[in-house]
């Protein structure tokens, strides 16, 4: 009987390891896409692409080789050559062809400049041809940031103790906001797609005190701005035990500096490529809703015209206003106005008209929405009503406190908010692979 | 203006640090859930549940603190007491109780007994009253382990030079088996729930060369089985650059080693609570497709009644020939039927009967369906034209490769069911915190 036993040493080398590994006068084996070719008459140089980065490797005149003559843009190759010390090169170095096995071909050369620093198309036309438009070396690198982030943020939860969750996205009709929910037919019975994981995480809160969840998250808003999305991944956490929701704030601002230095620590490369400004998250000031609102339209001598929301615009002067005063790149505007906030959260017991709870702005943008939930079953029961909402569908939900729930509170980060101001973008989609908006379904 | 800037030190100690802690004799506070109460007459002994375990605290009569008296089950408290040494406790210790106070309480008695040691439900009522089951030790300790399983997974794709990706689960309808999918209205357009990132996670190789995503897949497939969920997690990698379908088996082996080790190291306590059996991933054997049916057949003097397939029984006999004979607990059966594979299968050279790909068997049930994929545009216009499909629907999936892409392949492995064969169920369900199926889309 034959058996795997798992990985073997391979002698392909990866561009890491060529780095690290004294590799300046050896022979090595390296593959990668053909991503662009010069070609200078007596030398041409082949750019190789592979996910560590670009290679440097050169086929010179008279060459024996044949198959070397027969390498072309948009190929996978696996090349064998003797690596030289080349200052003007990605990585300092270049490999002199002296091998070549060609892997695969493509059909068409590429419909798209892949190989130009900026993509020379539109963010419409990069949609379009997503796939292909990735290729491009800062494109792809947005979402290494992505990916730095999102496993920065479930190392962190786990290093506290948050227990992973897996909550399903299809469901019986809720009692949560419907109006903003894809419905579909379940085996002939109405469903709709989850909005978020909220009730499912606070009722796990009732099981593992802590848990977190990253998953997709669907709404049926007819937004079209340059700040949603209809599909988009959610970041959420929730925790028992609180004293308050600052409790909340707390282990964001550590989550955001654990992340800040995985991506110094893993993800320099696409740091350095994207000239990334890492925020500064040492220190995040909080502000009340009814002064952030006070204190910019004292600054930027606006009218307050609606006194229970923050317009986007309002966001961004808070943003500004941080940014000036005291640097800060973050602020977490707390105590929003109960009239705005899901009947879940906690109202303020010093005044209703208020809740303990907090949005997160980034460089002027809400990335986050959290706060302390009401864990008391009559309390609960009690807002509902006064929200004019029915329990049907929620007796799920409500049984957990009935039997019994902790003090607690939680949020949802949206992942891709939260990646497009990191990287300094400014649409949305630019931080999403495949994009779903009101008019686009695909790719 | 105040600023956050991030954890501090708490006052209450987990039980985790009181087990690391020098703590005999101490005076601490801890927190929880109130899971039971003995009261002896003389003394009480109250057992909290935490996250990480259960911990006996003591009420002895004649206490002076009248709060004390007030302790029920269900409540949320933080209580102070001196720890001593206790051998009949969990974890060797007790707290002898001073104070307390009581963070919440429950409106009604638990329903279910979740203090006994096994559930005294059937899967029915556990599924019933799921977030309320949950909160007895051995129910949560599962998806501790699925929690191990899921980070192992992707703690070793990064190690392995992957990269995350999110791709979404709306799309355009497309070509790929439309018979099991859940349909929608997507702003008054057709739109579909992915039944797996294939196609998403074939165009991403072109990108990042190895990518892995994990997250929900959505099957509209009318069975009623023990091993079928209609919403899954699915633990889904594809890398390029392969020599043979075989490097993916042997990812995969190197994977599950990884998780065996993870388990061993960081939930030893739930290994040891659920009395987990960790399964031989050292060499993992493989056989081809018709070699194991005509094992078995012969073994078990059974006939082969479907030659394109592997019925359920013969799976599981294939388990049982594969532990009798090698002590294995997983086996690769490659070579699958082309007329049963996909069309991006890719055809072995030697036999176009058969494809280049497996799946991988654990203790008789099938968690993985894997292989390598067509990559050669034309070969891949063939095959879709001999299967009588229709490429409307897969442009964008189709020009990756029109433009160039390396040879590559994969894999999908269902969470729940990898879960299930560890812990030693044999209901998927209880292996879902939520599970969906043909009749349940609740809670």
């Amino acid at each position: 009987m034959e058996f795997v036993t798992g990985l073997e040493d391979r002698k392909v080398k990866t561009l890491e390891e060529l780095e690290r590994e004294e590799s300046v006068g050896t022979e090595v084996t390296v593959e990668g896409m053909v991503h662009s070719i010069r070609d200078m008459g007596e030398i041409s140089f082949v750019i190789l692409r592979s996910r560590d980065g670009l290679l440097q490797t050169v086929i010179q005149a008279g060459s024996e080789k044949e198959v070397l003559s027969e390498i072309r843009e948009g190929q996978a190759v696996r090349v064998t050559g003797t690596v030289f010390k080349e200052e003007r090169a990605p990585h300092g170095i270049e490999i002199h062809l002296a091998n070549a096995r060609i892997l695969s071909k493509p059909e068409e050369p590429m419909p798209i400049a892949i190989d130009k620093w900026k993509l020379p198309t539109s963010l419409e036309a990069n949609l379009n041809r997503r796939a292909i438009a990735l290729r491009n070396v800062r494109e792809r690198a947005k979402f290494r940031i992505q990916e730095g982030i999102c496993r920065g943020f479930r190392e962190f939860m786990t290093s506290q103790g948050f227990t992973e969750i897996h909550t399903p996205k299809i469901g019986a009709k809720s009692a949560e906001g419907g109006a903003n929910l894809f419905k579909l037919q379940y085996f002939h019975r109405p469903a709709v797609l989850a909005q978020s994981p909220q009730f499912y995480k606070q009722m796990m809160v009732g099981v593992f005190d802590r848990v977190f969840e990253t998953g997709p998250v669907f709404r049926a808003e007819k937004h079209n701005t340059k700040r949603h999305l209809n599909e988009y991944t959610s970041l959420d956490f929730e925790m028992g035990f609180i004293d308050s929701f600052m409790d909340i704030c707390k282990m964001e601002t550590a989550m955001l500096q654990y992340v800040v230095e995985l991506l110094k620590k893993d993800y320099a490369k696409e740091v350095t490529l994207l000239k990334i400004e890492l925020p500064n998250v040492e220190k995040i000031p909080f502000v009340r809703f009814d002064e952030a609102k006070r204190l910019i339209a004292e600054k930027y001598d606006r009218q307050i015209r609606s006194p229970h929301d923050l317009e986007p615009e309002e966001e961004a002067l808070i943003g500004e206003y941080f940014k000036s005063e005291y640097g800060a790149d973050f602020v977490f505007v707390t105590h929003y106005p109960s009239k705005k906030r899901p009947f879940y959260a906690m109202d303020d017991p010093e005044n209703k008209e208020f809740t303990l709870s907090f949005d997160l702005l980034f460089r002027g943008l809400e990335i986050t929405t959290g706060g302390q939930r009401i864990h008391d079953y009559e309390t609960l029961l009690k807002k509902i009503a006064e929200k004019g909402m029915d329990i049907e569908g929620m007796e799920d939900y409500l049984d957990c406190f009935k039997y019994g729930m902790p003090p607690h509170g939680g949020l949802g980060i949206g992942l891709e908010r939260l990646t497009m101001k990191m990287i300094g973008e400014d649409n949305v989609r630019e931080a999403c692979l495949f994009p779903r908006d009101m008019t686009r379904l695909k790719p």
